[in-house]
């Protein structure tokens, strides 16, 4: 799938992919380079105040982005390669230190918006300083080991994993504001086109699931093993908010039945009565979007949403959501067309015409909750060290999401990705595609 | 496995067992006699003032567990065989209902201590009266509808269900007091046996899980199910006090690198040192039993422990715990041994001599944590009405624990049982028994 | 005022009161024996079920009020009379330890509803055994020191306290049952009898405040001491549910400008629309009291509000709250009628015909809550020892009430007599006495 | 007392004291622009990023002070000189209104710190715009109301709380950061001089209170009234490290009898044991300053402790807090000297040589907390409109506080100035200052 990933836009920076081939120092370099620059890019329409707020305990502030990506080569990487590394800061290993036991005592997480220092400007040195000793040993050094190749890889896909972060956290920062402050003046994402659902059959059988080690995965993805599915199908596109909108006015928040017993909570003491960041307005759905409030429009799909919220969605729906390998294996046929966070629409869009055919948007536009619980897989073994905790000790209270989304670097996600939140998480473009038994 | 279920004791209530024939009314009546009154002398050895007190919000008040399990008869089963029955007190349609929405609003569950009325007197007299009708409708009715029937039967299984709470609500409740108060003069457990812990092997491939129908079941067991287990290894018994004594002496409660993320967080949150009810004393471990307190005994199964422990635990052995479809799969040969409520010891036997050969004590004596997350089995259609909330609704945020523990009623279990509570749970029988993938 | 004190009431317990002089051992037990039969008959309506629980953290068990009172003598008392004394339970001494960290560690308050043991009957033989033990002593010293007579003073106003939360304690128990019990069928009080509200002026000057030790008063009274009243008026009697009510009619409590900041918060968050204890009904004010449910009667005092609804409602109503010292100067002259426990209507009565002139109800029926933070008295110097810790560690963040109500033993209050409670307090019989500024 | 207010420093702006005779509109635009600028001034050592971080509910983001501030006059001063007058920005109405009801709703106080935009730029041209319109007003209008100068002059008085609360929320800010930062390099304290304490005796008898309206005072220092003081007497200087530190190590923060209460449960839950932003390194104690972390000086006076521990100390001492009346005519002989924030230093001083006669530092240095609620004065009406909501909502719950602090602006303060605070609250520069009965 991989392979004839089509662009949507021209404005892509072009980041060559991790191939899982060990690249050249050079390739390294160049990759290295291009995702540190697109962190960068990403901050050109930030003013100094936007880097600093914590907006609540699950975001952090963008400058928090910046140094603990930063951190993480410095942290891993750095010392892999360089026996005499001497940190930058001391004080930063310890402030920048997200949940790594194994390399010491954590800054509070809840407290990341008390740091008035260091400045934007100092992180921004510290990035660059970090960048030059890394380039210079990826200029230098012909023989980078494997194991080194391997972590700067790593670094590189947790930098991007922390870019998606930098948007959906100023989009609440944004949220909080009664000023409505706007990303940036997203790209108009063109006329839309209304597109019946339509259901994939698959027969029962097994299948192969999981990360061949061929390239780049997380170790969650791995080892590739068995599963047995029964029959089911799958929804050909994600739901619309034309969709949702008729589960809303056919009182959805408002019906115990359709709920999890969590879930009722949640709408309960949260209040709930729509996707995060709508409101009604004089009778008619706003919402915030990066590029600030406007309507909700029909035909892009519903985002921001729970697995509460995308199960009950379901559940009215006479459907279910799919668990995680029925979506893998329904996504090895699926066409690759979808909008990445290059493309600057920062926000899912609706199909295009000519997008009818299979499973469409299975990549990008939204994370799509499964009904699949977030846990090891047969035989997982977390890497050695304090990077095995970068996966393996959250497997517990946390669905599994597919697919990546607008916010996510094209060059990042794949079908064997898995993505993890606790089920009332809003604030990521999660969004449904419905499954169901077979007929 | 049931029908060579031994028994352990001569005290044993001889309850006929749901056998998944339509059964006749007077088998029923015997039926739903003896599960009543076996609720009934759970109860002898209490005071008064036992019955009205919620030591913890996941906990009730015995006189509430009393009242709820008739409620549920009245609720479910009399309207359902007699059109014009009337409500014994319709307040108690209100204050008894503990989560149906369908139903009607609930009191609040964290304020069922509150109620100091209707008094246990009352509650009693309630349960006559509608112990009365039950056997009314089953004396005269000699032609019962299969779908009343198949209620009755669940209200029974509701209320063994509820036995189990109620000793375990009340082992709380006691633990709670500083005068430490005994249930029950326990039955002695005899000499006990050391016995080294071995590891049985099963190949890879396709199993069929769940229930087949054939007998009562819970809606959450089934549709029974292929699934494809990759080979693995599983304990021959449940791990022992001794065993877990080394991990606590080993610093297990205080290195985070054996535990799950949000397991750490409860460990130093909850100030967690040991299992549930453990307290040193004068450099002995002593446990709160309901007998009352005494030692910990070093061969009894290690119970009252969370899956976060039971998952820390199995990292520090180098092992891992089984998925609910390997502990089903290795279940289908095990021998039928075990402890429970009715054989009086209210605690974890030791393994006993001649226990050696196979997997011992896979039902009974304590209820066995699984890394498998509560969700739906493929297929899984909830009863339709009201009953379909019994247990579809909680599949989130749960995990599964397999085989019944010494607090449960023998009839009740079965190897496909499903019981589930959240991770941080430890005041149910709820133990570990490790598993490995193939060598 | 004590000496003219009339009583409404034919079955009112002759209690001899504490009058100063040091009384024989004799009267000392005559009076010891009738304020714990006090306790004994406001327990007559109870069925075991209701001593057990706690139904919120400000408030206890009754069977833990007999309990604790009985511990005060057997604290204080039997060992200052008695050196080789031996406690009848040693865990008892940390069990029914309130607050004296001058005796030892306590029990934590919460959890006072969590212990199902001692049960009621243990507790009553704790009482017999004490009260063995006290009548012994007092039976056959003919010398009791002038301290251990002291102390034996303040343990029956002590229990007396407790006899008045017993029935606040209990009333609040009884509103959280949607079954609506009663405590008992109380007294009816009499055809009632509307009339006009008064103020009455006093001129600037110096008085004298406070109690001269001639007689029992607790330390928080003392020392006697002058203090500059400027001149005010002050209410003929307290205000009534009528008048109340036109204060929420009039949107009293959609109004923040008559709050405090605090009492808008206090509205806002715990959704106060009226006092504790009503309900609207079909357009129509009900409201609990220990005789079951009932209409709101508009000649009654207003009872059940807080500091903050009281200061709103002077607020309103164009006055404010007597200073405490305004207070005791104005009941001095005051007539000395009112009802108390002892009547048996537990509830405040309207005014009768013939209590129209001078300040009627000073005593009795409401506590009037005064706007005058509790503090110490200037030279105030608590009781040295454990009982030191009685009252005067509590001088902070409280509101003082003056005068007593229908759930107060009329031989325990007095003219200098400080009640206190957090301003947000609604659970006593508390009401509202205007004043107001010289016009 | 003010008119020989002596400066110990050269840098202090000159600000025209507010003086009670209606000022020309020359005289009062001198004193806007005074008091305006120190509010810049203060902002000199800062970063923009310390101007957006919220660092605990009771405090704000010192942006928000600078437009709150701002705010003060756009929405009471300029709508009362110019009836057309346009808001600058009508979002900023609700955004940066505190607590003001009748001006309309308040953007939630805890948020404040969530708030990236308006931009600290666009703050300082809000407050540019504000100015320009007030000095057009000052400058072009030759007769100004009584009532907009009273409004000026309220508004400036506020300005110069909220330029104490800016020091001290930054103090709290910088506290929170590991990296320890400093407000700035701050004036050296100079050598310092142990001098004993002392206690001025006085008789007791009726003392006048309160502000005579004379000259600006804010509405809780009035109405002038008479109150009855018993003898007392009365610390000579406020109490040093040094003392403090005795009573530290005399287990002070250990034993429950020298505490309040609800001061005991504040020891345990905050585990306090020291005041704030003390820190035991290697043995010694350091604390932050304004100018970062250093040793704990002897003989400065002990400043950021709660009411409750200087209370504890006091009982400690066997003393007590003054009243604040005790306090106010203790004041009015007392030498005028002390440190204010003018000066620079930005901690309360060591007493100088030459200091040692009558009582010292009664203005400037610290905060003295009195044992006196925070309530009305007899008499006391709250300013019409929506500022008799600055003050009298507030009298719950607080203590007194005299006397003004090294934080407090010079012109700010005198001897009837009434500062509040809940008895938990340490981030002011409060201490000490202790008080006795007549021996």
């Amino acid at each position: 799938m991989r392979k004839t990933l089509k662009a949507f836009s021209e404005n892509l920076d072009s980041i060559p992919p991790a191939d899982g081939k060990r690249s050249e120092p050079c390739v390294l370099l160049t990759r290295y380079r291009s995702v540190r620059r697109f962190s960068e890019r990403l901050c050109k329409p930030l003013v100094n105040e936007d880097y600093v707020i914590q907006s609540m305990p699950e975001a952090s502030p963008t400058k928090w982005h910046l140094a603990h990506t930063t951190w993480f080569f410095e942290t891993f990487f750095l010392p892999a390669v360089d026996k005499c590394y001497r940190l930058f800061n001391p004080s930063y290993k310890y402030l920048f230190n997200s949940y790594y036991n194994a390399v010491g005592r954590q800054y509070p997480r809840p407290q990341r918006g008390l740091l008035a220092r260091p400045t934007v400007a100092e992180i921004w040195n510290y990035r660059e300083r970090i960048d030059e000793c890394v380039a210079g040993i990826l200029d230098s050094d012909p023989s980078l080991s494997s194991e080194a190749a391997q972590i700067l890889d790593l670094g590189l896909n947790h930098e991007q994993q922390h870019q998606e972060l930098m948007l959906t956290d100023l989009k609440h920062l944004y949220s909080c504001n009664p000023l409505r402050p706007a990303y940036d003046t997203c790209r108009f994402s063109g006329p839309t086109h209304s597109c019946a659902l339509r259901f994939d059959h698959y027969p029962g059988g097994v299948h192969w699931i999981g990360h061949d080690g061929s390239s780049f995965s997380f170790d969650n993805e791995t080892p590739r093993h068995r599963v047995f599915c029964e029959a089911f199908q799958i929804g050909s596109r994600p739901v619309t908010n034309q969709e949702y909108l008729e589960f809303i006015e056919d009182e959805g928040y408002q019906r115990p039945e359709l709920w999890l017993s969590a879930g009722w909570e949640s709408v309960q003491t949260k209040g709930w009565v729509a996707p995060l960041y709508w409101e009604k307005q004089d009778g008619k759905w706003m919402m915030m979007s990066l590029a600030g409030p406007r309507e909700v429009r029909p035909d892009e799909p519903v985002c921001h949403i729970s697995y509460f919220e995308a199960d009950a969605y379901a559940r009215w729906a006479d459907a279910r959501l799919p668990t995680e390998w029925e979506w893998e294996v329904a996504a090895q046929d699926a066409a690759e067309e979808g909008s990445f966070v290059e493309d600057g629409y920062y926000h899912p869009l609706p199909l295009r015409s000519g997008q009818n055919q299979g499973l469409a948007q299975m990549l990008g536009d939204v994370w799509e909750w499964t009904q699949s619980a977030y846990t090891a897989y047969p035989g997982f073994r977390p890497v050695a060290g304090a990077l095995g905790e970068y996966n393996g000790k959250f497997m517990c209270n946390q669905m599994v999401l597919r697919g990546g989304s607008c916010a996510t670097p094209r060059s990042h996600i794949r079908t064997t990705y898995r993505n993890f939140f606790p089920p009332e998480t809003r604030w990521q473009f999660s969004g449904i595609r419905l499954a169901g038994d077979a007929a």
